[in-house]
């Protein structure tokens, strides 16, 4: 099943994809799924980051090509970080370039919203707290990335968590190909058989922490291959079984 | 004025503290104050955190002396890292001991709460954007911040963001002692006037990465002096004009 967040009649909207139509739902998915009797064809929606999160957060470094690339070592556990709500945007909206950053990177990876309130959960139980899996893109301004001690500034501006274009019920997160393609020409090419850390050792890890609530996103680091964009690029994260996320930089 | 939060009839609710009673206002303090009517006493109150966060975003090493304490060379530009809202506790709320932390510390600081929508706000028009004045205590797990590269594990876990008692509307952030006492005992005792970045400087700074919404928390950075908590312990912090928050560590 996929899962997608429309604007409708200028409010946020949960919907169900089937073919070329949503199919609205009454209310949010979260607890339990319900159609409105009403839907509108997929090509006219506006797309919603297809989430309600409290926060968003990260794994660093989880392929291995990726720690390499960046000169920096495999971790022994996942690292993690966060990013702020309103970095999130959705499938087809512009990420923004801030003024000053010298180097924009993308950085593909598979994400994962959180179906219900989870603390301290079990590495296998953790599928049964997670909604669907998607597509996000940790934009990062590389620069500052690399001269910050932290990487929250570098990865924290307005716009720079592109996520959708929906959320995937079916699907087994173990063994995913993901890829980026800049302009049409592929960039990042792997498998999420490359984790360092499965989805749910982040999942469980991150819930020893904090609290997870319904609509939070858990992204799993992104694969080797990164690189910049500069104004007017068109940058696309695809998910096997997922879709495509597709953002241009403005 | 003191602008509180507390729990009324089982809902969070808005307030302002007159002498030993709380006057009860009408929906939520950022666009203007409308009392209700009504009031409760300040004693019989349970307070909840004095914001409506979402996001939480804190200044590292603003003091030089606690960036020479931690072996850390003190910044050019301010050095910024969130914290989730599943970490905001209130005054009187219990900081909850994590499993595996080695050495839990106490950070006292000054956080500012946002009044309105700011984005790319200049220093000089910071006050006009700011609700008001609190304490927190940037609970840290040392151990795994010295560990992790990234701080975000060791600052993020439930329970590590003490906030209240309620906000002061009318002290100036510039030349205000802020102090911490562990279990009675002077721990930390510095003054705002030792920061390295003004408190308008790191909103202006923050304000140009991302959009700061009503309700939101800044928090200034802590002066030297941190030391560790056990179970049992009561920490306060304490800052001029505000009054005190006091946690017990459980």
């Amino acid at each position: 099943m996929r899962i997608v967040k429309i604007v409708h009649k200028t409010k946020p909207s949960w919907g169900i994809v089937k073919a070329d139509r949503v199919i609205l739902l009454k209310g949010d998915p979260f607890e339990r799924i319900s159609c409105a009797g009403e839907s509108i064809a997929l090509a006219q929606a506006r797309f919603l980051a297809p989430a309600a999160a409290s926060k968003i957060v990260l794994a660093g470094l989880n392929y291995k090509g990726h720690a390499g690339e960046l000169g920096m070592k495999i971790p022994k556990e996942p690292v993690i970080f966060l990013k702020p709500v309103t970095s999130l945007i959705a499938h087809k909206d512009n990420i923004i370039y801030p003024k000053g950053v010298i180097r924009l990177d993308y950085e593909a990876e598979l994400a994962a919203v959180i179906r219900k309130k989870a603390k301290n959960i079990a590495e296998k139980k953790v599928k049964e707290y997670i909604l669907g899996y998607t597509c996000l893109n940790d934009v990062t301004a590389r620069d500052l990335q690399k001269k910050d001690a932290q990487w929250t500034r570098a990865k924290s501006f307005d716009t720079f968590c592109p996520c959708g274009p929906w959320l995937e019920t079916e699907i087994d997160p173990a063994s995913l190909a993901v890829k980026s393609y800049l302009n049409g020409k592929l960039k990042q090419d792997s498998n999420t058989s490359n984790f360092i850390f499965s989805l749910e050792c982040l999942v469980a890890f991150i819930s020893r922490i904090m609290t997870l609530l319904p609509g939070d996103i858990i992204s799993t680091g992104t694969p080797p291959g990164v690189g910049k964009m500069k104004p007017g690029d068109c940058i696309e994260v695809c998910i096997e079984g997922i879709g495509t996320l597709s953002n241009r930089v403005a």
